[in-house]
């Protein structure tokens, strides 16, 4: 039922027309990389059906950036997978990975990975292509956003192996770096090769717009994959959080989710209604302005895209059955290990 | 004799009178931090004279600020010698460190680390109060620039473990990642508690300000610490690089190092006089300006600060005797193992 849960967003997004051509060479990549090894495990990555969000979160990319794109979410997405809850020492060998993958962006592009799987090499690779043509200062602040989201991820694969599960508040501040939101539409500069002028993206409007779409997504992506998550014994979902500590029946709980995710929409919209003032506060050419407002777009993708994606994608569906399905209850993150040779 | 080169700095820079206070807190704080464990550890230590660099890079910080910066230096030197030539595996422990110290300044401030040995406990305290007050931007950049340093050294780590000897061209540009000069600027905005304005920070000429100044420090550092890197079997030094690829005397290699170091302090100078044009080309505002010349002193006083602390600290002393010398004779880094509980 959740992943049926409809929002009702204020504006639209496109939606690229180079889907056929970027996930036929996609899906080819994924296999060449060894980042999906078994059948069961290719078959169940595509019912995740990654290549929808790509043309909808990154609706202007150049046919082959769009390919890049893709595969970078199929290593973010596989890498998300690998904890074990059978295996707490699995723990460690997801913080060495992600160091490496937080690292990677703070090399000279093209190093070769320190930690060698078929997550980290795949990423090295993605990130010289991201990284191409960007500025110092667009490739710092990826690195850091990027960063700030593996080591998020890295505490919650921690929290997760003590145990340890978090109240609404400390819940909703954590959700925020776990979500990834910050660095995806820092790509989507790249998928357009533009950058948002310096001072506009240091400004308080535009993070305070870009950390209501990081709880905004986050929110709903709570919502949509509370299946899934369910299944897992993942009890690091908004609605799951709300039920435990608010004593409140699983339905109580998804309405109160919907009501603070659209509580983040509303205050996403005001913000953005306050970008033309900002731009004159910043005294921006006509130019700059261009880019501040194609910035925001790529945060309304964002919303947009992974919003419509969520609702069909076979990653969140409730009823599912399979080796996948069977790991799962197995408490195994993924069918295949990809952080090892 | 390559500690006492002089260099003709085209101009001076001032110097905190909050030496004896600051200093004797920070001594304090690096015994009770476990960042010495030896009597002969400590002396060696105190023969840096790290306090002497901090009053001179950054004049302007207030006392307790000043107590701050001595603090982060004594974990960032300290660790910069827990190589040991006699343990190759010693690399992948630094690394592991150095992972720990890129991901702090990604978590949320006072988090305490995930790998823990007093190098890590130390920085995890410093950055809280580094980076107090300071905005995302700001924070986004000094992560990104101490990431990519750390990054570097511990290339530079297994480089040497595995006895690898870079060209003059690769060492140059491995040089400017090692040298650590980026994140230490960006710490002079803190310490002063100022920022440049971000347009201002992302301008082709800041940038080229900043990489002009890590060269030029980084090969003078490279001369002023000759004797001390010969002694410890250090080949990644430009001199020792001019001596082995060029087939140059000791003596002419030093006089080569000189002169390159001299062509990229011109570069700075000239890339200096750029900088009012480069605020009228982004329609700067007076205070804009302000905090732009701002940051250029915050370079000079690296520039200057750490050249007059070079010709003087017993850290690079050519001639040398008691346990610090004998224990670098034999390849061990330090005295103290600072890397484990």
């Amino acid at each position: 039922m959740p992943q049926d849960v409809r929002f009702d967003l204020p504006f639209t997004t496109p939606v690229s027309t180079h889907l056929e051509y970027a996930r036929e060479q996609h899906l080819r990549w994924v296999r060449d990389m060894g980042l999906v090894r078994s059948q069961a495990g290719f078959e169940e990555y595509q019912s995740w059906d990654l290549p929808q969000a790509a043309i909808r979160t990154y609706p202007h990319a150049s046919p082959d950036d769009m390919v890049v794109l893709m595969n970078w979410f199929s290593l973010a997405f596989l890498f998300d997978d690998q904890f074990d809850a059978a295996s707490p020492d699995r723990a460690d060998r997801i913080t060495e990975v992600a160091r490496e993958l937080i690292v990677t962006p703070l090399r000279p592009a093209g190093t070769l990975p320190r930690v060698v799987c078929p997550i980290t090499l795949a990423w090295a690779e993605v990130w010289e292509q991201l990284s191409d043509g960007m500025s110092l200062t667009w490739c710092t602040r990826f690195a850091a956003s990027w960063g700030r989201f593996l080591a998020a991820h890295a505490e919650e694969v921690d929290l997760a192996a003590r145990g340890t599960l978090l109240g609404v508040r400390p819940y909703t501040a954590f959700r925020r770096r776990t979500v990834g939101i910050h660095h995806s539409i820092d790509a989507g500069e790249r998928s357009r090769r533009f950058e948002v002028p310096a001072q506009a993206q240091a400004h308080p409007v535009m993070e305070g717009l870009r950390d209501a779409a990081a709880d905004t997504i986050g929110f709903m992506n709570d919502i949509h994959s509370f299946e899934r998550e369910k299944r897992r014994g993942d009890g690091h979902n908004l609605i799951a959080v709300l039920h435990r500590e608010r004593g409140l029946s699983w339905e109580k709980a998804a309405a109160e989710a919907f009501r603070m995710t659209s509580e983040r929409l509303d205050a996403y919209v005001r913000l953005e209604a306050r970008v033309p003032a900002m731009c004159d506060e910043l005294r921006l050419t006509d130019d700059e302005r261009r880019r501040v407002w194609m910035g925001v777009e790529a945060i309304r993708h964002w919303i947009g895209g992974n919003y419509e994606w969520a609702l069909t994608t076979g990653r969140y569906a409730a009823a599912k059955e399979g080796p996948a399905a069977a790991a799962e209850l197995e408490g195994r993150g993924s069918l295949d290990d990809l952080l090892t040779v």
